[in-house]
């Protein structure tokens, strides 16, 4: 019952079947590239990770499958913190705990996972979270298309805040933290190499300090989303349709850099289908909307942040569109097929 | 700014990219399928979950990537239920929370996606565990091998236990709750076609009942693993390295079933070696092995529980096997290449 191997050569140079099936080769990973990147472990290896008190817990998980796995702004390492930072924020957490599951494909260059770790432990480190736990899985080559993450995140609820899509009320303002269209349209940009790259940057970063900064506001932060996959269009209409309000957005105030709207000419998409990794919407009373805006505009994720519209009675459930001309027209929830692995 | 798209049919077979992309067929997804099969929606569907105080939090990720999807005993579905309950339970953890996340390869059938997260759904109510949030993400044909689930759970430990490798102390009995080999066994002859996949059944189940029935031994219990990916060999060794205590095991008292014997032998594999899903080791003083044994039989889980050996000061962080003939031989930590995808 014994099996005498070889020991693993520390130049290999791509990511082997076996630095996934739970032996010396995965051993080796975890302690040459994985735990170097991530922090050092707080004690032995285990199933699981034992964690201080929460208070008000949050739970949050989404696989990122972005192709490719390096653009400008971002990579999906950086992505796989931000995008979970960010939907424990959306709910007013603060991130506690990150955990970290990798699905990689074998013959992926050590060298690229190596560049993707250290980039996903510099981002957790960034939004002062740590990685806790983790899980590596290799498939054979093409059983997987280079490297999938999934993180989950564990927040921690600021008290005072307990934002929520169904709380979203007639009369608020809809306010909006920056640009949008830029994470989607550098993405596709890159992997279709259309040439935008150098003007469009993914705005992928953390967005919980501004969550943060607007805690003074308390129950009258109704609802916080950031429009990633489906963009601003499916979540306003996520909000419409959970709130029970329709929206009225007003084009003219809709920020679209002109890079992005350049490229959404050119492919052929609307941007506010384009997904979005660093800007929220929040509603607020109108009252409110003011005292909010200079908050977000205090910091820097949300220095230009507008006021992109306001709820109504008038057409529950339902979100349109004030034009530049003063026609109105349905915001439609987007099929969505025509943006796969932007996220 | 509208997209007028032809309202998705319900009738439709297979998975498209679409179902992953954040729009219309994401959230038909979400209500025709994967709601219905993991339990109604606590409230609107929001990007995390808000969840009640965990007291003691253990966190736990893992990544599904078991080929193929079915095997005699289980499924991936039920598999990333158990496989994270079990993370949970190794540290003395009930399961009180699941997030799972799923990469869909476009084409999968819905029918065996429907499948699957039934099992999921179903297993995790036969676990007492409730699934509080989810991500779906679809990939192009080719670009992931059908279906991965990622499954992260949040645990609350029980106060009187805290398990863990770096516990085991030399004069340690070793106790096991069952057979081993079964998995991996199972699964192999299934993708291979070898034929034993008639007489030989998955192990795979959930172990946090047989953890809590433990719950009045305390302190004394020292160590608990589930031996997985690497099968004992792997669970022993990282106990041996991170306890810096000798182990050895009686090969005699190794409770191998015969059609596992006879499977690895024609797949030229150690059954030490072989993934279990639905067992554990326990290392307890020597004067409470015994009565530890005793309350593992006491629950179906452990009906077949045994003791394989004991801990030694005499070789610290080596694992040894004492054969039937009364030799010594050294379990070396897998390497790990042989078994891909088991789980």
């Amino acid at each position: 019952m014994m099996n005498q191997c070889p020991t693993p050569r520390h130049e290999d140079e791509r990511v082997l079947l076996g630095h996934g099936a739970g032996g010396r080769l995965t051993a080796e990973l975890l302690d040459t590239l994985l735990l170097p990147a991530l922090g050092p472990p707080p004690g032995p290896l285990e199933d699981a990770a034992t964690l201080p008190p929460v208070g008000l817990p949050v739970l949050s998980t989404d696989s990122f499958v972005v192709s490719p796995l390096f653009f400008p702004g971002g990579d999906i390492g950086s992505l796989a913190v931000h995008g979970t930072v960010n939907d424990l924020a959306m709910r007013g957490a603060a991130p506690a705990a990150l955990a970290v599951s990798l699905i990689i494909e074998e013959g992926l260059p050590l060298a690229e996972l190596r560049s993707v770790v250290e980039s996903l432990g510099k981002a957790a480190a960034d939004a002062e979270v740590p990685v806790v736990t983790g899980d590596t899985k290799v498939v054979g080559r093409g059983a997987a298309d280079r490297l999938f993450i999934t993180t989950t995140g564990i927040g921690r609820r600021i008290p005072a805040l307990h934002p929520s899509a169904a709380r979203a009320r007639p009369h608020d303002a809809i306010l909006l933290s920056g640009p949008i269209g830029l994470h989607g349209t550098a993405v596709l940009s890159t992997r279709e190499g259309l040439g935008f790259e150098a003007d469009i940057t993914s705005d992928s970063r953390p967005l919980h300090r501004l969550v943060a900064a607007l805690t003074r506001f308390a129950d009258d932060l109704h609802t916080l989303r950031d429009p990633t996959r489906g963009g601003l269009a499916a979540a306003l209409n996520e909000i419409a349709e959970a709130s029970g309000t329709g929206a009225e957005v007003d084009e003219a105030a809709l920020p679209v850099p002109g890079p992005v709207t350049a490229a959404c000419d050119l492919l052929g998409l609307d941007p506010l289908h384009v997904a979005n990794e660093g800007c929220l919407v929040a509603y607020v009373p109108e009252a409110q909307a003011g005292d909010v805006l200079d908050s977000m505009r205090g910091v820097p994720e949300g220095e230009s942040a507008v006021r992109i519209g306001r709820t109504t009675a008038a057409h529950p459930g339902r979100v349109e569109l004030r034009t530049r001309v003063g026609s109105h027209r349905v915001i439609d929830m987007p099929l969505g097929e025509q943006l796969p692995r932007i996220c």
